[in-house]
């Protein structure tokens, strides 16, 4: 029979056996020097967690470790069914009426500890570590993990999101009923739009999801982000890629952002995840574990696995470059020298660049490489009929990114550029919009709210 | 005597001179076919109005062209003593008694107009010009105005800011009592940073101001944006350089935000400049004419012209280099192998690049070149002791930006760089806090209303 106090050892585990305590079991807990009362479900332990504690998972979804010390009285309840399980690529059984989810593990802090050593954040759990944090997903699905790689999302790289779109393809092919990536955040918007072009037509919603704090940290965010991803999954009506992370500081509420037109825009919130020029598609109430469809604009749910369009490559020698002043037009000259295959240029205002740059972008064009011209105000759209510079810059054939986030832009050209280095073709499907990477209305509520209203 | 009517011709001026009108006076006019009555001040007009049309100043600060052909009725009234102005770097008096106001013109679109053949929007305007448009400045201040340049603020390189920071030097020395910038919006917060490093302990606020429409149009920004910049550099208790601009696309009041807090967040809306990881110091309101202070951790005037601190050199070798997943690090080894003088890298996160491109990042610091880490997530700040990456470049002396933006930190490196060439003087500048680029303590209040909020 397999362990079912796991990772619990010495005078703790002699403690728990003799109250008959399992993982997953509810355990009250009165503490030393006060009133402090600590109710929730006992979790696994992993080896970097402090000796001598517990692992307590509260109402709220935090972990706390309480040490044994400081415990004046505890109380063992409700046993649920969860079993405790190992790790690593294995499938999960819980009940099987449920439907089947499949979780993809990219690495990132969702699935990284506190190396208590140095302090330091480092990737080592796997989906179904994660599961065993998170008893309350049985009640939603059985599920089925795989560890495709595990690493931080800054060494993402173009070849990374084929690999994802190759697992999520053969995901879906082979029947499952939702699909769940964890991805560190720092790059969860680019993958969640290499995703959403290189797969359309969804039979479900192919939910990314993160988290701001390590996991086995007690102010970990990763618990609810997962329950909402996991909800979003199984449950919205859209078939389209998208972010569940939450919506607030607080622990009440997820949003479902529209993967190509979402954000990471603050280094440490837990809420960091914000929607540009769009709405989320959809609010999940984490108390209820309800969905509220808030844009209506969206891709619905195809037919089937049947229907599912895949184009998985990805090209990786496009740029993205920054306009700033004093931009040195011998990058853009560097770019064509080294026969890059397109550039996104992260334009000022309504989608511009100093004057002194124009003759390097033309002759990029004149040499065969897409120039894509998108906004660094990140809000808004390109406008480039209005004044002078953008003017300019339409005549010799740069491409307007209308209301794309550069990071989208820079996606796309990749997903662009990998089929065709066609420049005519390139253009073609750099302005058409497939997934609702360009919203063609914009309302104040797309932008942010400002300080003084 | 110089022309009551400037810009008026043929039957337009035929009827303005029978009614006794000058530009400055009260204009009642209803229009033919309803109730539309239009009350404000006589405008001069320019060579780009349409034809048989005359300008009023309506109350909300927007000029309007209206066609005498649908005028059913008009009156003049009220006749004040703003006398017509002729352009240029000319002084201009209105009342003796008022303090000195200085405008330096670097274009944009606050000096632009639309050129009705084309549609698109061209530099017209002259400061005086602007003071033409806008009677309602007299009340506050004498102007004395210069052109700098004429040019779309995507033209700007650190030249322009020397330029304009000796301007601005010369021109508190010469006694004035504030100093209004205009400036194109693109790059306003480049060079608003770019002053706020370069003059230091200032007698009052350097204020910029632009426009998000042209002066010439009905919807133009410009009025009011100017009439709180003047406001601002006169009664504003700090001596900092800060931008000055609509607070919500209404016309009830303006924000004055610190320059190097500051960043165009919209390619469009009028209220598209946002403090970013700080609060704007205070607010107009527009209709009282009142300034209220809304940060108190601002710097205050200080003792008089004498003690102003200038350094006014940039070094126009600084690189402002964006992080994306497959970044490729032969961009890092051509800046090297160029000899650029420093790069800002705007890393995902808390401030990371793929460690793929660490060797070069390494070798750009042993060759002496300073590399500046920042958040492209915009909000929040650098913390690179928590992930593997984030230590990596710390240990091979990557120098953390703090809370500052991408943009703040690439002209300050540029400000720098201009001083000192030695790295290690180079680092302790860039994380010396001059003039509040960093902000040590973020509050919710700092972070953009999400959506859900």
């Amino acid at each position: 029979m397999s362990d079912r106090l796991p990772g619990y050892n010495g005078r703790v585990r002699d403690l728990l056996e003799k109250l008959g305590a399992r993982v997953g079991c509810r355990i009250r807990a009165t503490l030393i020097g006060g009133n402090i009362l600590i109710e929730g479900l006992l979790m696994p332990k992993h080896e970097f967690s402090a000796p001598d504690t517990i692992i307590v998972k509260l109402g709220n979804g935090y972990n706390i470790g309480v040490s044994i010390d400081r415990i004046l009285n505890i109380e063992v309840s409700e046993c649920t069914s969860v079993p405790p399980r190992g790790s690593g690529g294995m499938q999960i059984d819980t009940a099987h009426s449920l439907p089947t989810v499949k979780i993809i593990g990219c690495g990132g802090t969702i699935a990284s500890r506190v190396e208590y050593e140095t302090g330091a954040v480092k990737p080592a759990m796997t989906p179904s570590d994660l599961l065993d944090l998170i008893p309350e997903l049985a009640e939603f699905a059985r599920y089925d993990s795989e560890i495709l790689f595990n690493i931080l999302s800054e060494d993402m790289t173009p070849k990374h999101w084929e690999t994802i779109a190759r697992s999520v393809y053969r995901a879906i092919s082979s029947g499952v009923e939702g699909i769940v990536i964890t991805h560190g955040t720092d790059t969860m918007s680019f993958t969640a739009s290499a995703l959403a072009f290189a797969l359309r037509n969804l039979p479900f919603p192919i939910t990314l999801v993160g988290s701001q704090r390590s996991s086995d940290r007690p102010s970990a965010d990763a618990a609810l982000n997962l329950i909402a991803a996991v909800i979003t999954t199984l449950k919205a009506p859209f078939g389209e890629v998208v972010v569940v992370m939450h919506s607030t500081p607080s622990d009440s509420s997820a949003l479902v952002h529209r993967g190509v037109k979402v954000r990471k825009m603050h280094s440490s919130r837990r809420d960091a995840f914000q929607s540009i020029n769009d709405l989320p598609l959809a609010k999940i109430d984490l108390h209820k574990k309800e969905i509220a469809l808030i844009n209506s604009r969206c891709i619905p749910r195809s037919g089937g696995k049947e229907e599912v369009m895949a184009s998985v490559g990805f090209d990786d020698r496009i740029a993205l470059v920054k306009a700033y002043p004093g931009f040195q037009n011998e990058i853009i000259d560097f770019l064509v020298d080294k026969k890059f295959h397109g550039i996104v240029i992260e334009g000022t205002g309504l989608g511009h660049i100093g004057s002194y740059a124009l003759d390097s972008i033309r002759r990029a064009i004149e040499e065969g490489i897409p120039v894509v011209m998108t906004v660094q105000t990140l809000f808004g759209r390109i406008n480039m009929n209005v004044y002078t510079t953008g003017r300019k810059l339409l005549e010799m054939g740069v491409i307007p990114g209308d209301d794309m986030l550069p990071e989208t832009a820079y996606v796309k050209l990749s997903w662009v550029a990998a089929q065709t280095r066609d420049i005519r073709i390139i253009r073609e499907m750099m302005m058409t919009n497939y997934v609702n990477e360009v919203n063609p209305v914009h309302t104040p509520q797309h932008f942010l709210k400002p300080f003084a209203e």
